[in-house]
C-alpha cells in the first residue's frame, strides 16, 4: 500500500503547477465530516495510522516517474516529483476518540504541494475507517454489555484490506472476536469460529456431524443447528453434549428463522436437558437494529455474530467527508460555493465534560475547563511518538463511550446540530469571507 | 493478499476435521447470488482472476502454522495444513458477463477441505466486484453513450484495495477513465484529473487560478468554476479559454448548485463566447438516477464524475451471496433452512438467445440453441489458459450489453423471476429433499 500513485490525478496536476512556480507557502488542509448520515449520532475516529506511515514513505520511485513522464509531465515537473517527500506537520485525533461533524479528524500543515498530494490517501483511510468505527461502536451500545460480539463480515466487506480493517476496528470498540484468522494474528485479536452448513451435510446425519465436530475441535464446539429444523437440531445437539460431556465449552448457533422465538425454546430445551451452561448464539445478517429489538424481546441470547451489515456499514457506507484548504501562507482560505461552506484556519477542538465541543482555533487558549481534542501527531514529515496501538486505541474508546452523554447513546438519538464556535474562529469567517469575495470578483 | 490465512476460522476448523478424518471426497460448492438487490436487474460478474490466484498459491508458510499451533490445532491437523495444496477444479462465468439470481458466478470441486478453505476469499471477491460492476453497468446504461463515464471514487471506496477493484471494473464496464493514478498504471486505463477547490484558493484570484492551471498543464484544461459563484467562475474560464486560444482542449466542471440549470446556463455563455467546443463536465455526488435525470431534462452534459455513491455501491453496498455445498462423494446435497433452500448438484447454466436462461446440470447436454455460461477455468489446481486480460473482460461484457433485453435495460426494471429449472435438476432436487429429510431425522 505504500505506491505514491495512490492519488487522484488532479493532485499530481495541481502538485506540479505549485512545484514549477515555487508556490511553497504552507497550507493547512482540514478533514473533516460536514455531515452526518441519516442514523449516526457521533462518530469514532480511525484510521490515522496507515496515513502517518504513508506520508512518511511517500516519494516517487524510478517507475513511477517514467509513468508520470509518459503521462505528460514535463521534465521540470518529473524532477520537482523526484526530490519531493513530505516535510510537513500533521494534527489529528487520536483513534478510538469520539467526534462529531465539523470536527476536524485530521489537519495537514505543509508546503501546498506535498499537504496537496496527502488529500486521497488521507480521505480514503480516514472516511472508510471512521465509518466502520461508528458503526461498530452502534452495536457495541446495542449489545449493552449483555452480548458478546463476533466480526463475521470478511466475506462480504469491499475486499481484503477492507476485511482486515473491519476486524481490526471492532477489536477497538470491544467486540470479542473476529472469525478472520489473518487479522486475528496480525492484530493480536481472538479469532473464532463455529461450522458451516456444508460440514453437517458431508455426514450422513447431522447427529454424525456433530459427534464428529465435537471430537475433532474440542475447544470451538458450537452447534450449527439450522441445516434441517431448527429444533431438531437443538436436540441432535444437546444428545451429542451431554453423550461427550461437553457442557461447559458448547454452544448452539441459530441462523435462520425467527431468532426471538427459537432462541428462547432453545434455551428451554437446554435447561430442561440441565445443559443451563450450554451458551446460544445468534447470526444471520444481524445489525445493531437487530440486537436492541432481540435483546428488548428478552431473547436469551449470549453471543452474536455480526457480518455484512456490520462490514460494509451497510446503512451508510460512506461518510461525507472534505479536505479542505483553510490557509494559505498565513492568509485564512474558505469556500463559497453553494451549500458547501468552510470554515477558514488551522482549527482545534475544544471539549468540556459533557462532550461540548467548541470549535475553535488551533492557536487559541484552551477555554478553562476543556481539552484539546487534536494532537500533534508528526513534525517535519515523522511519526512524533510511535505508532499507534490497538491498545491505546481502545483506551480513547473506552473513555469517551463512558463519558458519551445519555442522550446521544440511544440507536435513534439524532446528531447534535453543528459545533458551537469560538469567537476568533467568527473573527475569521468574516475577515475570510471579505478575501474570497475579492478572489471571486477581482 | 496471497496469505493463506486470509480465511475464516471456521473453514479451518472444518478443514482440519475432514483431512483428519480422511474424507477426501470431492466437494462441489456452488457460489451464486440468491436474490438481487431491490434496484438492481441484472449482475456482471466480476473478480475470478484473483480468486484463481489465491488459488494457485494456497499453501501454508512455517509462521502460519505456527500460529495455527498456537491456537490449539494439534501436530495432527499441522502436518495435513503443511501439505495442503489446491488440486481442484473451478468453473466460472467469464468476468464481464451478465447473470441473474441463483445462477452459480464460480463452482469449485475439489477434495472438500481444500474447496472449503477457498470460501472465505472467493466469496469476498466475487461479491464485491460483482456487486461494483453490476453498479457501474447501470452507469453506463444511464449513460446511454451520450456522456463520457469518469471514476471518480477513490477518496471514499471502503480502502484503497477497493478504489483498485473500482477503477479496473469501471474499466471494464466502458468508464472513459479514471482519477486513480495508481489503478490508470496497473491495469491500463486512461487518467483524468481536473483541479480542486483548494488550488483556486491558493491563488489571490480565481482567474490567475485558471490561468496559472492552463499554462502549467495544457493537456488538462478543466476548470473548476464553482469555488466562489459558479456563472462568475464560467465567465474567468470563458476569458482565460479566449486569452489562451485554448477552446479546443477546455473544459468547465460544474460541482455544486442545480447541475441542469447551471449546464444550461453555462452552454449558452460559452456559446454566445464562441466557444462551442468547450466541454461541460459535471461531478458532485452523482449516481445513473442522476444522470438519467439530468439527461431526461436536457442538459447540455458532456462528461460525469462518478465518485462515492458508485464507489461504494451506495444504495447496494453488498449482494446476498452464497457458497453452498450441492455435491459430496458423488451424493447430491441440499439444505432445508427457513428461507434458504438451496438447489443440489453442479450446475450449468445453459441461455438462449434474448437471456432466457436455463439452470440445469453441469453434466447435461445443451438444450438446442443455447450456449453454457460456465467455463472451466481451473483444472488440477492450475488455470486452464492465461490469467483473465481486461479486454477479453470488456468484450464479453460489451457482447452481452448488447444483448441485454429492453424489458432489463430500465434503472428501475424489476429483477426477472427465478431462473427455470432444467427437469434433470428438479429430478435432483426431488433425491436430495429425500437424502436430507434422512439426514435431518437419523
Amino acid at each position: 500500500m505504500a505506491g505514491s500513485l495512490l492519488t487522484d490525478l488532479y493532485e499530481l496536476n495541481m502538485a506540479s503547477s505549485y512545484l514549477r512556480r515555487g508556490m511553497n507557502g504552507v497550507a493547512t488542509f482540514s478533514l473533516y465530516v460536514r455531515r452526518l448520515p441519516p442514523g449516526r449520532a457521533f462518530l469514532v475516529a480511525a484510521g490515522i495510522d496507515k496515513c502517518l506511515s504513508w506520508l512518511e514513505e511517500l516519494r516517487f520511485d524510478e517507475e513511477e516517474l517514467e509513468y508520470l513522464a509518459a503521462l505528460g509531465f514535463d521534465s521540470t515537473a518529473i524532477e520537482a516529483f523526484r526530490g519531493l517527500r513530505f516535510t510537513g506537520e500533521v494534527w489529528a485525533v487520536p483513534e478510538g476518540r469520539i467526534v462529531f461533524a465539523e470536527e476536524p479528524l485530521a489537519e495537514v500543515s505543509s508546503p501546498i504541494a506535498e499537504a496537496q498530494l496527502a488529500e486521497t490517501f488521507l480521505l480514503n483511510q480516514l472516511t472508510f475507517q471512521t465509518a466502520i468505527a461508528s458503526k461498530a461502536a452502534r452495536c457495541r451500545l446495542a449489545g449493552a454489555g449483555r452480548v458478546e460480539l463476533v466480526e463475521f463480515g470478511f466475506r462480504r466487506t469491499q475486499g481484503i484490506e477492507a476485511a482486515m480493517s473491519v476486524a481490526r476496528i471492532t477489536g477497538l470498540v470491544g467486540f470479542a472476536a473476529t472469525s478472520n484468522v489473518e487479522a486475528a494474528r496480525r492484530y493480536g485479536l481472538a479469532p473464532a469460529g463455529t461450522m458451516a452448513h456444508s460440514y453437517i451435510e458431508a455426514f450422513p446425519t447431522e447427529r454424525e456431524a456433530f459427534r464428529a465436530f465435537a471430537s475433532d475441535l474440542p475447544a470451538a464446539t458450537t452447534f450449527l443447528v439450522d441445516t434441517y429444523d431448527t429444533l431438531g437440531g437443538v436436540a441432535h445437539a444437546i444428545e451429542v453434549t451431554k453423550e461427550l460431556g461437553i457442557a461447559s465449552r458448547a454452544a448452539v448457533r441459530l441462523d435462520s428463522g425467527d431468532l426471538v422465538a427459537l432462541a428462547y425454546e432453545a434455551r428451554r430445551m437446554l435447561d430442561e436437558a440441565g445443559l443451563e451452561d450450554v451458551r446460544i448464539f445468534v447470526s444471520g445478517g444481524l445489525d445493531e437494529r437487530d440486537i436492541r429489538r432481540m435483546l428488548g424481546a428478552g431473547a436469551p441470547i449470549d453471543a452474536v455474530g455480526m457480518g455484512t451489515r456490520l462490514g460494509v456499514s451497510a446503512d451508510a457506507p460512506y461518510l461525507d467527508s472534505a479536505y479542505k484548504l483553510v490557509d494559505y501562507g498565513g492568509r485564512p482560505v474558505m469556500k463559497l460555493s453553494v451549500g458547501k461552506v468552510t470554515f477558514p484556519g488551522a482549527k482545534q477542538v475544544f471539549r468540556a465534560p459533557g462532550m461540548r465541543d467548541l470549535l475553535g482555533l488551533r492557536d487559541e487558549a484552551s477555554p478553562a475547563g476543556t481539552e484539546r481534542l487534536l494532537e500533534h501527531v508528526m513534525s517535519a514529515g515523522r511519526r512524533l511518538g510511535p505508532a499507534g496501538s490497538l491498545e491505546s486505541s481502545r483506551r480513547c474508546f473506552e473513555s469517551d463511550l463512558s463519558a458519551l452523554p445519555v442522550s446521544l447513546r440511544d440507536l435513534d438519538a439524532a446528531a447534535p446540530a453543528g459545533p458551537e464556535v469560538s469567537s476568533a474562529l467568527r473573527a475569521l469567517v468574516e475577515e475570510a469571507t471579505a478575501t474570497a469575495v475579492r478572489a471571486a470578483g477581482s
